[in-house]
């Protein structure tokens, strides 16, 4: 059953600017608008062709709210599929208020939160992995998470999957053409063929289901620990890594975000930093829980940066050889960087002795800017991007990862069945498993709980 | 000299929505966006007609940026009466941030605060005097204030000065033509009907200044001082007076402003609460400097609302008179509404005894919202808002204000130059200077000084 309503919503940020768009979609929508638009061309509202776009004014009876734009779009050529209007109008709230409380009068109804890309895949506009992909495209903050989610808008994942749930949907039909057939006993689906299809299957499921250790990241930001007491200039490192990307982007007014802090993006991938403190032994209780704390959050740590000035470590040295060796011991397969920061305050002999000490040791001046480059070069060297640099499909929703599981659970089974020779009925049972399993991802199976839960997400508007 | 180059900005309030849109205007704005755009029709960009979307991909060299919706306004048929592109993209800061800086590389220049209406200006699509009503319009927030720059953004306040501007400089014409016959002693200018045009001009220019009383506090909100001790219940008062106008309107979401503190808007009409403490009688010094503060808040506000709780009133009755009496005696020209909230915790006989003591008193209940509407309807009957409902032109813009101030100088001079018989080339140089401030209020005259301290108010976007 397909909506019938229309639906008003904000579609622009909330607050001023130069112009505000509300958006209207279904059915009515344009014969709702019209009588409350009055062109400046003296033209019809409804008669107008889809695609264009007319100036007026909105009318509240004989009051008039705003001079606007109004775009006309005739569905199915629409985002949502159905006939939409979007008003362009001046960008204060208390405009924007009147207009969309004039419409509500007039027989809208209030938007819920996605409900316009709802519509858009009710009317086979999106798929239901393209629909989520509007919602992360939105949130995406970097050039990776973007690129991720706009492959998987344009239907990048979608066909994929799609491209294996037909070929599986082919075998299916065959083999339950057979149980049709069988007292006959004829073979319709080619055993070998299908038996390469099942591992072409399970090599690209698996494929999917790894890509979501590194979409995860990407998409939250790569967790990297910070180990390091507050005085080795951490923040002056982060403020440092920060200032090298702002000085490749330009200061647009209204980009910058407002609170920096630990997220910060290096070549277009998003890095999470974790603060914590230095974990040199000691034989104080308190302390001793802080090293606790520090272990737990390297734990969560993708890489781990250890930080420490020049000169302390000089002074120190064996200490921090022995937290060196601790961290390296505890963690063998998590990437340390080991950074001395503050070399612009030690000479030429000291800095010798540290590469003595310690030959893999990263020279760094948060203050003078030397060395960042190079972490930063280490820190994206790091991250296993290799399947975003070629363009593969990422898995980045943890429902498509569970489906994904499923399915490959699902087609593991049938493989095992076919190999052991189980009947083609309960062969066709199993099939039928995994393809719902993968119509899940596309929305081909979806229930109202599922659709109600994806896009309760978005923002209303969207 | 009208701009050669192309300017972009983001035209919707920064920050994450359904969508945003990025506004590029110039000679070349449709060339410049043409290259980057890849049309899912296939259709050039630049062979579009004006007023027609469409949608396709912002491409940089072979990432794709954003599925996007392109509005072509061809000049002089757009905003700012050039070439504009309106590129409807995902509303992620991320995405805007990309697209605006592709259009920066390929050759646009960020746009300055207001530049666009700036533009529209020195392309003659609005006077100045519209063009500062753009900016009064994104910041009203009442339906006063909302009217009345949309009035003069329609050009309602242009129309009445240009109209006296052009009868002026009719008369201005036939005294300077009567110079040049200087020495045949013709008179082509009618005086008596010339009197009459000044008598007439001179009524316009005092009405349109005072005016300016009612539209200033309209536009900034009426001052209400509010006098009360801090336990009267003065927060429950505004909420009340703020929940009984939003029961009116819907609550839709994003609507609603973070603080509301002191600012109302009742019955259309913005009211700007100053708290101030009690001025009872005291002999302690920390005290009287507290009513001293008082005393100077009231000065600024333009209405006085005593408030107190009855139960108090009846227990320090002589007190409080004492009180009301101060305020009466010291400013006998301010609306006084004296009101005793909490009513709902005496009884009848207590009730008829504060009637007895101040006849004029309004019973009123914060808590239960009783009598809050009698003061909604008082306050709103004190404000002389005779001339917004008439739909007469409220000036609300200092800089008309003076430039109107001075006109009527001028004329004033004209007119008793006039009467006292001076020689028409003295008449002329008044009647030009009077024409010269009617022209900085439309325009006709600017200086770069004047336009950019005009347009330094606006958003960038707009």
């Amino acid at each position: 059953m397909l909506p019938q309503d229309t639906i008003v919503a904000l579609a622009t940020p909330s607050g001023a600017g130069a112009i505000a768009v509300i958006r209207v979609s279904g059915k009515d929508a344009v014969t709702l608008v019209a009588p409350l638009f009055r062109s400046v061309s003296g033209k019809d509202l409804v008669k107008q062709k889809t695609h264009t776009i007319h100036l007026g004014h909105i009318i509240d009876e004989e009051r008039t709210l705003d001079e606007v734009l109004v775009s006309i779009f005739n569905g199915p050529n629409s985002y949502t599929g159905e006939n939409v209007i979007e008003i362009s109008c001046h960008g204060s709230p208390y405009i924007q208020q009147q207009i969309i409380q004039l419409l509500l009068r007039k027989g809208c109804r209030m938007a819920d939160a996605g409900e316009f890309t709802l519509r858009a895949f009710l009317n086979g506009k999106l798929d239901l992995s393209q629909a989520e992909a509007v919602a992360d495209l939105i949130a995406s903050d970097n050039e990776a998470s973007h690129q991720i989610a706009m492959q998987q808008m344009r239907g990048g994942f979608s066909n994929e999957i799609k491209h294996l749930r037909d070929e599986l949907l082919n075998f299916a039909s065959l083999i339950e053409l057979e149980l049709d057939f069988a007292e006959e006993d004829v073979e319709f689906a080619d055993r070998s063929q299908f038996k390469e299809l099942l591992a072409r299957i399970q090599h690209v499921l698996k494929r999917l289901i790894d890509s979501f250790a590194v979409g995860n990241v990407i998409k939250n930001g790569i967790p990297v620990a910070i180990v390091g007491e507050p005085n080795v200039g951490k923040s002056t490192l982060l403020n440092a890594l920060l200032n090298e990307e702002r000085a490749i982007v330009s200061d647009i007014a209204g980009t910058t975000r407002d609170t920096i802090e630990d997220e910060i993006a290096i070549g277009g991938i998003g890095f999470r930093f974790i603060d914590t403190a230095g974990i040199r032994d000691t034989k104080d209780v308190v302390e001793s829980i802080g090293i606790q704390k520090t272990f737990e959050k390297i734990e969560q740590a993708q890489v781990v940066v250890l930080l420490f000035s020049a000169k302390e470590f000089l002074a120190n040295s064996s200490q921090f050889q022995i937290e060196i060796e601790k961290i390296k011991n505890k963690y063998p397969q998590k990437p340390l960087i080991i950074v001395a920061n503050k070399i612009d305050q030690v000479n030429e002999a000291e800095i010798s002795n540290l590469r003595l000490q310690i030959p893999q040791v990263l020279l760094l001046s948060a203050k003078t800017g030397q060395g960042v480059e190079t972490l930063q070069h280490q820190l994206l060297d790091l991250v296993n991007t290799g399947a975003l640099r070629n363009n593969e499909t990422i898995v980045t929703n943890t429902r498509h990862y569970d489906a994904l599981l499923k399915a490959l659970e699902e087609v593991e089974k049938v493989q095992y069945g076919l190999d052991s020779g189980i009947s083609g009925d309960l062969l066709a049972i199993d099939i039928r498993q995994a393809l719902y399993h993968f119509g899940e991802i596309t929305g081909e199976i979806t229930s109202d709980d599922l659709l109600g839960n994806i896009f309760a997400n978005f923002c209303i508007g969207k």
